[in-house]
């Protein structure tokens, strides 16, 4: 039988990530976690089961978590959430599509989700909490900091360093060898 | 035996799709339909085997047709024989490469080809006659309408509408949840 | 029991390469060749065992050879590594990644790396010593010349010619059936 997941966060995002799970086949969805007024309805067929005030609770009888909430302008909800699921006792697994790759000589820490057609090239290192969205590229020697949104389809290039909190927006690209910080737009170059 | 399938067009996207229904295994290629003048050249191997006045005649035999004419300025001759194929009677299967990803939690309607390392993702729609071109993404909850041409490389975000006989250029972006329409270029990005 | 392969320079675009033909599974990596200050040192736990002066002494027991030396700025290095391996007897097989895809409609010639989900589409024809690297797109009927270095998630659109020397930069753009030649840089637009 499989260890099952709560999904917390039930909106755009979490339609993606439910597919990733879905696909790896290594956690059942037990439900989602999103605010009271939506407790009781589906998303993609899984049951809204309780909001962040049921998560102690929850956690008796359920110990794997995975934040679901997106990232786009701030990544603070998804810090605290973080933090609140930590200090439950929350484990909070590393989720990789199986349509994305992983290089054996990568690194990938708690909390990441790996999501389809991503790949983490030979040498690179991602943080904690962080989404690599789908179809990026971190190439070699990347090093990925901690609660990082890297947008869809974007291209972090070797050797480079991204800080904690940057958000590196959709299909931009960065030059090698570089530190990139902040919020960084969808489709523009870094140099 | 495999369903044969005849292609319409003859051109560069031709060759794309020949790859893809290769790979695909589904059909057997009987032959290619394009100018009177091409009638007996090879396309990849694939014999011109008539032009647009045959088609009517061609159906006696062959059920399955795929358009293969591509979309660049203009998607008025793809439009056009979709409804000349439809009116004789033709099936128009929806073409998917093994090496795309179609979520199981995404529709796709028919006549539409998904290319070498398309993606679409949870939630997302595609109309009827469209072409989901190589390395494509389309994110969770987008919809694409019918007679698009989503171009190589092109990623659509989450919850964006493309509105019925786009084209959205190679390698360009869309941000999320918003509404897509007409001629988008190459590398651009759309807020 | 695989035949050997030697590793000519030990940087970046090595740690890419390594990933592949670990992954390729073809080829048993002996070491790697680099500066001479370099010799006993490690990449990703291959040794490094030479340096440019020791290559015919070591072509006596290894005949294979891939260069791994990366290309930005110029391909000088790599064209002379080419002509100097090439003149001793050295055997520089194609390279590609398990995870790319090279249609059976294509043609890839010697010295030339295809590194992970990159995709050389039908009708397409790649020169030799080039670098089609990570996620790359060599769409329908291109033709990319030799020394080329097609960068990062790069898109080159059909029928595209791409002279020799090139440097196709990373996420860069080209529009159909143009010619293309010298340093596009990243990110960019190609008409």
């Amino acid at each position: 039988m499989k260890p099952k997941i709560l999904l917390i966060g039930g909106g755009g995002h979490c339609h993606s990530v439910i597919d990733v799970i879905e696909l790896e086949d290594k956690y059942e969805i037990e439900g989602i976690i999103d605010i009271k007024e939506n407790i009781g309805k589906k998303v993609l067929g899984y049951e809204v089961i309780g909001c962040d005030d049921d998560l102690e609770a929850l956690f008796k009888s359920y110990k794997n978590a995975v934040i679901t909430v997106g990232q786009l302008k701030s990544n603070m909800l998804r810090v605290k959430l973080f933090t609140t699921l930590k200090n439950i006792g929350f484990n909070l697994p590393i989720i990789v599509s199986p349509l994305a790759y992983v290089s054996k000589h990568a690194f990938v820490d708690e909390a990441t989700v790996v999501m389809h057609h991503a790949l983490i090239n030979a040498n690179a290192k991602v943080g904690k909490n962080c989404i690599i969205n789908t179809k990026v590229l971190i190439e070699h020697d990347a090093i990925v900091e901690d609660n990082c949104h890297i947008s869809t389809a974007s291209v972090i290039n070797g050797g480079v360093v991204v800080k904690e909190n940057t958000f590196f927006g959709s299909n931009a690209t960065s030059k090698q060898y570089i530190e990139i910080d902040g919020f960084i737009k969808a489709g523009s170059l870094v140099k």
